[in-house]
């Protein structure tokens, strides 16, 4: 019954992410992801908050699938309405990041802010496959110009200019 | 659409338990656990190996719920055949219990070692509701006697006699 | 210039012991231990609230050791005055004491409630040399008659009953 | 007796930096911060591995300082030769980069591949103070032009180019 488990990574919202951008087009985007996600047998893992993580939450539901969240701190019910799975991680930026990759098969990121990079440093560095998917500002275009997080050259970025192809390409890589 | 998150928890299999009860038994009332928890809307939460584990889980798919485990180490595709979602939590001892713990409203502890006791002491320290289901041996039958893990007093063990019981008491405590 | 860490596990103090024991006998005996893991340049390491904790602490600064605590939470300057250095390590029974334990070369564990029978857990499951010092009830008390925490037999309690003797099983069993 | 506790971070070694710029210069550079920050009476915390986290920790060291190191695994005796205190963290980018910033005051950053992104992200989230000491390639000068790490602006980046430029800051912005 284990599923391959798709990690959705980026902005939680407005708020963190006063942008040039529409964010409407990149809440849009994720919400696409989790349905593209979902019709293919695929589990969502993502950030319990607003933003991309509800975004692509709400979509993967839309389409029958099932959703895991990681939240800070130590209470229940903290994740947005569209979680099935909550993953209480304890304090912020400490464990809720590496948890949430470290269970993850692929990682596609857009947008995003320094939680979002944080994420595709562990990522990187547990050597998942990683598609950034562009046009939507932050360090996912900030990054993707570059192939390598670092000199290390432990995993390539895969770019990714829409959703489906984002999906596709994650899903090309499953083992 | 979250749902209620249920630890089970309890010993892995015959070879941490050279034991003078028949473990068949014990798995059987994991088994008949993870049924009435799925039955009841409930989401099964436990460690990703056999015996009470595996156990529970079977019990939870054969009434079609959702099952959620935790495994030590960072490879995937770890756990039992009846796991959904796999939560990767690192080394031995170190994070994994916690986890489990930390992400569920209520525990049933059977049977047991020094893991579930490990368990245990986590989920009496965070004042989650624990029924200990009696009979089995291990540290649950070693604890039933007493109400309280320590003088702080700060949560009442609920003691259970059958898995109908023990889930009926979890179902009671649920906020 | 590593020096072997030894942990000392025991109650916070007397709100959390209210107890038949005299408190002052088992912080005199914390202390005691505390000033000869010093005298033999032996790094405590140690939770950094108060009662034996606070205790250990002091009897090692006394002797010129160096102390580490490890203290739940993210805020700084948390722990007792006798700490040189503070592992600031989230959320509350989530991961400081496994971190506590994993650092260690071996564990003395005097008194105790559900978080040093926790941490007891986590050294007999990571197999750690564990010392009881009898004689000051709590959870090292209640173990004591006993040789191993499970079926499983990991590691085999040692026994003490001075804090003399507590420190020189532990300097016996480093490797 | 507790005292600041300063994280350095940087690369591992040239293996990871296969690099156009000289090696030396940063490992002296970093040598050098651990000699002041031990003069200052300032305790070091680093990774426990080659490179920038044995030449900061060698520093220190020669000027009677206490180095304290965090290291992946389980296994202890696994850091470099001038570490007092040996931090067992567990898995690989799971836990021991958010470990190493959280307990420390104010962060100085040099070089850096992706572990050292990580940790920058971690501190930037936390809201340490960051000095980013230029001149040394890598993920530092990659974010020199920068003041934030994200348009959430938490906390600015200090400049540095030299070590003793880069203390002082650390030294002025402690609490």
């Amino acid at each position: 019954m284990k599923q391959y488990q798709i990690a959705v990574i980026g902005s939680a919202g407005s708020e963190e992410y006063p942008y040039d951008k529409p964010l409407a087009a990149m809440f849009e985007a994720a919400e696409k992801i989790g349905q593209l996600l979902a019709v293919n047998k695929l589990i969502v893992v993502c950030g319990g908050k607003g933003g991309v993580m509800e975004a692509v939450s709400r979509g993967a539901k839309s389409a029958g699938g099932i959703t895991v969240a990681e939240i800070a701190g130590l209470s229940r019910w903290a994740a947005n309405d569209y979680i099935d799975v909550e993953i209480v991680t304890g304090d912020l930026a400490f464990r809720g990041p590496s948890q949430l990759i470290a269970m993850s098969d692929a990682v596609i990121a857009l947008g995003g802010g320094s939680g979002t990079l944080q994420e595709i440093c562990v990522a990187y560095r547990l050597q998942k496959p990683i598609i950034l998917l562009r046009g939507f500002g932050g360090w996912v275009d900030k990054l993707s110009p570059v192939s390598f997080l670092d000199e290390r050259r432990l995993v390539k970025f895969y770019q990714a200019t829409t959703p489906e192809n984002a999906v596709q390409k994650a899903l090309s890589m499953l083992k």
